[in-house]
């Protein structure tokens, strides 16, 4: 059902019966653990536990088959080894149940075998059209209907947050980090292999319909944040376009975090032997999480702190932090990592510091970051939060307390929690220490408000949230993205046709010099020459210096091959360089495509830029962007950019690169042509949408002069048909 | 005494008498809660009291006066107000006290009346010899004396940790960590505002005295890491050189890891505006710990986690990195996270798969990570944890354990506890959760074996005591810098002279063009020339294409005041050159030095890096190197090393930069003269030593060729005399 109408779980995770298919008296079972979570959370729907070999467990009765039952219901949820799952799965369909939750494992992730057997699950699914959950997975969760349809030690405390997780032990690591720290949550999802049912499935149906979603009345009284936030573990995003799409609808109003392991070779080698996960190109995943307001995670530390931070506290209206500390140390080493966070201290105003003064003892700092010394009691942090928290100036505050010998750890957290209900900006606590702090946060967990251990914590986790709030309000201004029709796409699609036709996987630098040509890109005056001759008389019309070029597709890597001749000055060297050439041409084997020299005008002076695209394998076409010629893979990473691309994103991201300073004018030079630049950007984008033939383009270089951008020399490689 | 003989601090950190100044009978006071401590702690000297208005203390008879105390106390702390302690301060120097701790604050850090009377303070100190510990401080800790000099609420456990924090929040925070982790320290020193006694001063006492150094044996016998580790918080480095010098002494045999705020604009500012303390430069900060081989922390919970583990566990031989987990996911996060602290995986042998495969599960993964399966109980743990511990190729063993349905996590970190006291290599714990692993974690505690929530927080202190481990390595096989003598050095040194007696702060290009050539340095054969017929003589010999400057040490920026022209490609060229620059000498106001032009030979191809040197206030002289050219500002940092440099560290600081790539033949293109620049970079370092005249040289570009490395632009500044 991945084409079509999305897929309808409602049944699946709202049920009204559920059968637990291999129910056990055992309590080390699964099948024991689920039934206990199950009776345990008040489900009110009905239970049925099917058993060969029990009357009854739990005093419910056990039905010996599952044709058995009195009726289908909603849900079974498989308790059984791999191959049993697989022989019962029929006897299922066939009493009419759809959904289907299995937690064994011994599937794709064992290999060989494993995945034989996860095929035909595939293909059972398929043909009986079931919504399988699994296998491989932890079950779910969900709070709406008091459901706990997993096998984890889980603590029932409803919430706002709602977690896919591809990994079961990630969910039992933050169910026992909830429990411990009064987190609670609406929905938890665990996926397992995905065999059928995947992170868009659930997004999808988040969208229509899930959890009745809560206003933002209910979630602020119950002192959550006004969010129903979605945290994310995902080891693959194989339909990663959808997923943006699916997930966008979200980030536009709910924080949304993620972390996906990989982004080493040596992850990747290790991800793919436990699940058979392949690695996506990690430039292109930041790109497109970016481009969907996806806050992304590097660490479970940031997964962890996020799904607290986000469930509980509102994301900042802007970057400006008060800092209220009894300890200047502390202080100032967060004042480094807030602005390593991409937050920035708060100016406060002089009735405000006025106030301070007044109030503060005479040594305390009352500049950002505030220090009300290491004598400070609940009262003293009281004054400093009131007048602070009431700034306009001011988007969020950290409180830091340090255990001095008079610090009132829980008072002040009391103080904190009353203050933070009062103001709608987000307050968060960094209570340093061991075990004089842990009555501190009690209260701060109790009243909501996420405290952290060490104050660069807060400040990551708060950043985010700012980084989150800022795509927010950029994306509600942005303007739709519009493509302007293609000069003469058709003389384009002919090219293409031609290559095709040919069964030409690479178009020769000549034809893909007349393909961007037709599309609207300024290349440099260009001919085909067929003797040194042609070539004199061409030079002598367009003027010196030129370029001549051995134009194959065989030749991809040409100034390694020297079959480019650059910096032709006159015609004695432009016979020179004919010669060499002409002779290297001849050597050449002869394929399906015939080498030929061409002349090109040489563009002077300017900046090389390099642009591309090229078509990821999860996320589908996008643009590369970043410094030309040889600088090209010194200077790290190039900028990379979903497509469609708009004009103003074309700007950012050139306004974002390194090699955009010496664009703009840097140091006295005359400012380049950036926005021909970003039309040649958008041109090319534009062209690989619409002709899907085209796998990847490289112009290296695109030589920006203070007038054009030049795209000039161009690699461009087909799809095979 | 900062010169001359080191301060002799044994009577302050190891009295045998001391008195309290202050002693109160209020808990809430100081003056008490010292009291308390020393008496908690088990001090076994005598200590007086001194306070007119008791007649005693917990039964210790308290003096109204010091004079009236029977005899004079090695040590005395005081507990009075900034006032109050200035005016006793000569009664106790009079009765023959030479070591104070003063608590109060009230000096520097308040503003210009503190700052008088922290002057005065240090003139008292001066004058009467006074080792002042503080002031503005919290005490110190000496667990191999019992005793406890702070007025913090510190457990009194005895471990291997030194400590020097200049914050005494910090060391509050620490104190409350440290007791909640069975975490201890054999010596703890709050600096304050480091008046008299600093960091150097404690260092110093350490090296010739200080607490008895335990042997390996003391100290593994109680489970700790065959060192003593020195933490270090810092806000200031005043002395940096001594600093450096004193701390190598440690860091060849125990780990020292430093935090020291101010990276940002923003913190220093707030720095400066609590402590007085000067910010230094950041990169030579990073470039000088180091060459000391100080681990260089960033965050508090980085120095947190390091105070734990380096006390703990003993850091790794080499960077292969077993992962054992009962979870796939938080297994291959982790394993980014080790490519990225600096670690690999490790490759297991044939015959410990082989067991591995033996004893575990079928569907188990048996390669790096290893996958115990969720279902795995403490004895599988115990069977990977043995095969894979005796395995050479693995430096250090991390062990995950996620709270799943059968996790036995208590008698997971018993098995994990016996085994780690088995090998010499460090195994550390990663326990996800909240409640569940608390159990857990406190058999760890109990066995001293460092455990982490996140996997990542164990690698990241795992890859930091591996660099530390590194370095050791490397260091111990370095050879001692030798220093070449310059050729022609006296000549070099004429040049500054003469500019030394005309008051001149710069040298003219030309003059600076001498210089370098004088000490042996590649420079472009060059010229004065006084007319445009001299200049195309001089061209006509030396050969075209040349560059034609005019020479004034007021154009510091050539380029973009145009006073460079480069390209000059014939006669003509030249001629129009010489019309421009001359017409633009003669409008040049007339200063001390007369402008003149010069011609140089051009040097074509070849890539532009920028070599400097310059003073830091704290660290002295250092060599900055980075790519040049127009692409110096925008490539990002350069690499800074101190001074001196040998041949050897000059030629891995090319290797290290994105430079250095070019430079070695990428693609295809000739490896240029790396020799000869690292050459050129140890000669400019020299130079920089040998006349401490020269406050700063940058070479702008060095354009190195295949065989040479040209100095081609150059600025000289000198320091005022």
């Amino acid at each position: 059902m991945r084409k079509g109408n999305p897929r309808s779980l409602d049944r699946l995770l709202r049920p009204r019966t559920l059968a637990i298919v291999g129910a056990s008296r055992d309590d080390k079972k699964v099948g024991h653990v689920v039934l206990h979570n199950i009776l345990g959370a008040g489900f009110r729907g009905t239970v049925y536990l099917v058993n060969p070999e029990a009357k009854s467990i739990d005093q419910l009765p056990c039905y010996a088959k599952y044709r058995d039952l009195p009726e289908a219901p909603d849900l079974a949820i498989i308790a059984l080894p791999s191959p049993a799952t697989l022989k019962i799965l029929p006897a299922l369909a066939a009493r009419g149940t759809k959904n289907i939750v299995i937690f064994s494992a011994g599937w794709r992730e064992t290999g060989t075998a494993g995945e034989q057997q996860e095929i035909k699950l595939k293909q059972l699914a398929e043909r009986a059209k079931l919504n399988i959950l699994g296998p491989n997975c932890l079950g779910f969760l969900n709070a709406s209907v008091n459901l706990n349809a997993t096998f984890g030690r889980v603590l029932m405390q409803a919430g706002n947050l709602r977690f896919i997780s591809q990994s079961g032990a990630i969910a039992t690591a933050l169910f026992d980090y909830a429990a411990a720290n009064s987190l609670g949550f609406s929905e938890f999802i665990t996926l397992g292999n995905k065999t059928v049912i995947d992170e868009v499935d659930i997004l999808t149906y988040w969208q229509t319909a899930g959890a009745p979603h809560r206003t933002m009345e209910d979630l602020t009284s119950e002192g959550l944040a006004p969010y129903q936030p979605i945290g994310l573990y995902l080891e693959s995003l194989e339909r990663g376009q959808e997923f943006l799409q699916a997930v966008k609808i979200f980030s536009r109003h709910h924080p949304v975090f993620l972390i996906k392991p990989g982004r080493t070779a040596a992850a990747q080698t290790a991800m793919q032997s436990h699940t058979g996960a392949l690695a996506g190109d990690e430039a292109v995943l930041t790109a497109a999480l970016k481009s969907a307001g996806v806050i992304h995670c590097r660490t479970l530390e940031d997964l962890f702190d996020l799904s607290r931070f986000a469930s509980w506290e509102r994301a900042p209206q802007g970057p400006r932090v008060a800092i209220i500390s009894n300890a200047g140390g502390p202080a100032v080493v967060a004042t480094d990592n807030l602005t390593e966070a991409g937050l920035t201290l708060a100016p406060l105003s002089g009735a405000a510091k006025k106030t301070l003064r007044r109030w503060l003892p005479a040594f305390a700092n009352v500049n950002d970051p505030i220090d009300l010394l290491g004598d400070a009691l609940a009262k003293r942090y009281q004054i400093a939060l009131q007048t602070v928290a009431a700034e306009p100036q001011v988007d969020a505050l950290l409180v830091i307390i340090t255990p001095q010998l008079m610090t009132q750890i829980e008072q002040t957290a009391e103080v904190i929690s009353a203050l933070s209900k009062k103001w709608q900006k987000p307050i968060v606590g960094a209570l340093m220490g061991g075990q004089e702090i842990v009555a501190g946060e009690q209260v701060l967990n109790r009243y909501k408000i996420p405290s952290f251990r060490f104050p660069e914590r807060a400040l990551q986790a708060l950043g985010a949230l700012w980084w989150w709030q800022k795509w927010r309000q950029t994306t509600a201004k942005e303007r739709r993205p519009h493509l302007k029709s293609l000069p003469l796409l058709s003389r384009a699609q002919k090219i293409i046709r031609q290559h095709q036709r040919r069964r030409l996987l690479a178009l020769s630098p000549l034809a893909a010099n007349t393909l961007l040509a037709a599309t609207g890109l300024a290349t440099p005056p260009s001919a085909a020459v067929w003797s040194g001759e042609a070539a004199g008389q061409w030079a002598a019309k367009i003027g010196y210096p030129v370029v001549l070029k051995l134009s194959s597709s065989a030749l991809l890597h040409k100034t390694e091959q020297r079959a480019v001749i650059t910096n032709i000055a006159n015609q004695r060297a432009l016979t020179a360089a004919w010669r060499q050439l002409e002779k290297k041409r001849r050597s050449l084997k002869q394929t399906r495509e015939t080498p030929e020299l061409f002349i090109q005008r040489q563009i002077q002076g300017g900046i090389e830029v390099i642009v591309g695209v090229k078509r990821d394998r999860n996320f589908g076409p996008v643009l590369l962007f970043g410094a030309g010629g040889t600088w090209a893979e010194l200077i790290g990473q190039s900028i990379v950019h979903l497509l469609p691309l708009t004009i103003d994103k074309a700007a950012e991201m050139i306004k974002q690169s390194t090699v955009g300073r010496l664009l703009t004018g840097y140091r006295g030079a005359p400012a380049s042509a950036t926005t021909e630049l970003a039309l040649l950007m958008t041109r090319l984008g534009e062209l690989a949408l619409r002709i899907p033939a085209i796998k990847e383009i490289e112009i290296n270089p695109v030589i920006v002069t203070p007038t054009r951008a030049w795209a000039v020399d161009i690699r461009v490689i087909l799809n095979q048909t």
